[in-house]
């Protein structure tokens, strides 16, 4: 008998981010499989099997995941956020790709989930208002001579940009660089996001000018948004935060 | 007693994709204002005032909603999808902006949701598991330039592009165009998604090379993929679709 394999986005951490579909498939599911911290947050359920693991063994939980269901499982692969953007859903893909032949015959569904940036936006405004380009600014996976290149092309052509994995601890410098090459294009004013931990316990917002900011204040849980030229600050009365949000509109408003 | 605005993302459509968060906000509002088809979609609730309009007026609406909140009324804005992305967030902020200095000091809170292109993508694999940029190739909110050299820079450094706004009646050529334009950077093989009406019952997805691809094929509720270069099909057996993924990796793997 042939399981299946189901690649659920968990959202930022809250259960009230969570969709229905997201936890139900969690709830019928007779193996979960991920990073510990997210299987952690699965509440546990009699007879449902956890199996956590390490944070940098993305393709062996993958395999491992895949060969459970082709003895007849039902897997959820528990993922942060949606797992198709910097999550675990392309490394099942590309665990089946270059795989067992046998494992493309198994039903991979991936049920989507509110990822980083769309949570850090919902809490300060709507910085992701206009064109957005969304970019893992990690070097293990691509060389940083392209992600300077991405980075560049999305600046130059006056993208909204929003930076996952921005800083850790074997990767000091990149997101300092980052800023840098920001700076070279944006205007000191230019408002940056840092959003650590949304929507959960420890969550800490912070909306700086660009001058101002500095890659010690982001973490490997930080989500960092870098507005446009046209991103702008809404100021309010009584000592409350500022909205930011990024026009619809570019150029002379019709 | 000054109200609050909650603008709320219904995600896709079904109501499995809604989080319980919004389905809160939807719930404890005293009134709903949005467009038309998107108030249709939250169930009726004795006591609480639907104000549905047509889909070219977003800033009359914002505008309308923030005055009820200053009347004391529980505002929910309902949006498709996520309110931050090509949506009703960025309006109502822009109301804000230039209208009454008093609707600065309303609490306006946004309740995400899951935004079109990740609902596609979840359906066919992970198309956006690598570097990706979200445009909207409406040219009614900027210049067809700006859209041009937009989707120019994001496929010359090889991002994966979703595209929001694809074509309408009012705007028929402008995926022709854009099709054209990534024919000159990116291969006939090149794996495009049309994603239409996704988790709704009318859904309808299809996965084909740049080649065959046509304009036609899109009306104004598509959601457009375009693969990066790295981004793969992986065929599968007995007639079953191929699954979509771009890469983590860029280059050579390490």
């Amino acid at each position: 008998m042939t399981g299946l394999v189901t690649i659920v986005g968990l959202g930022p951490g809250e259960p009230r981010y969570l969709t229905p579909a997201a936890s139900e498939a969690l709830a019928s599911a007779t193996d979960l499989v991920g990073y510990g911290p997210y299987v952690d947050r699965v509440p546990e359920r009699p007879g449902q099997h956890r199996h956590a693991s390490d944070n940098r063994v993305e393709l062996d939980r993958a395999r491992f995941a895949l060969d459970l269901a082709m003895n007849g499982a039902h897997v959820a692969v528990v993922s942060g956020g949606d797992p198709g953007v910097f999550a675990m859903a392309a490394a099942v893909f590309e665990a089946v790709e270059n795989g067992d032949p046998a494992w493309r015959s198994l039903d991979i569904h991936v049920e989507p989930g509110i990822t980083a940036m769309l949570a850090a936006a919902a809490r300060v405004g709507a910085p992701l208002g206009g064109d957005f380009c969304a970019m893992s600014l990690s070097d293990n996976l691509k060389p940083w001579e392209v992600v300077e290149a991405r980075l560049r092309a999305a600046l130059a052509a006056d993208f909204v940009v929003a930076l996952y994995n921005p800083i850790s601890s074997a990767r000091p410098w990149q997101l300092g660089a980052a800023f840098k090459i920001v700076a070279e294009t944006r205007g000191p004013d230019t408002p940056i996001i840092l959003a650590r931990a949304v929507m959960r316990p420890d969550e800490r917002i912070g909306i700086l000018p660009l001058s101002q900011v500095e890659a010690a204040m982001a973490d490997m849980s930080t989500m960092v948004i870098i507005g446009a030229s046209t991103t702008k600050l809404i100021e309010r009365p009584d000592g409350k935060a500022p909205y930011v949000y990024t026009p619809r509109f570019y150029g002379v408003r019709p």
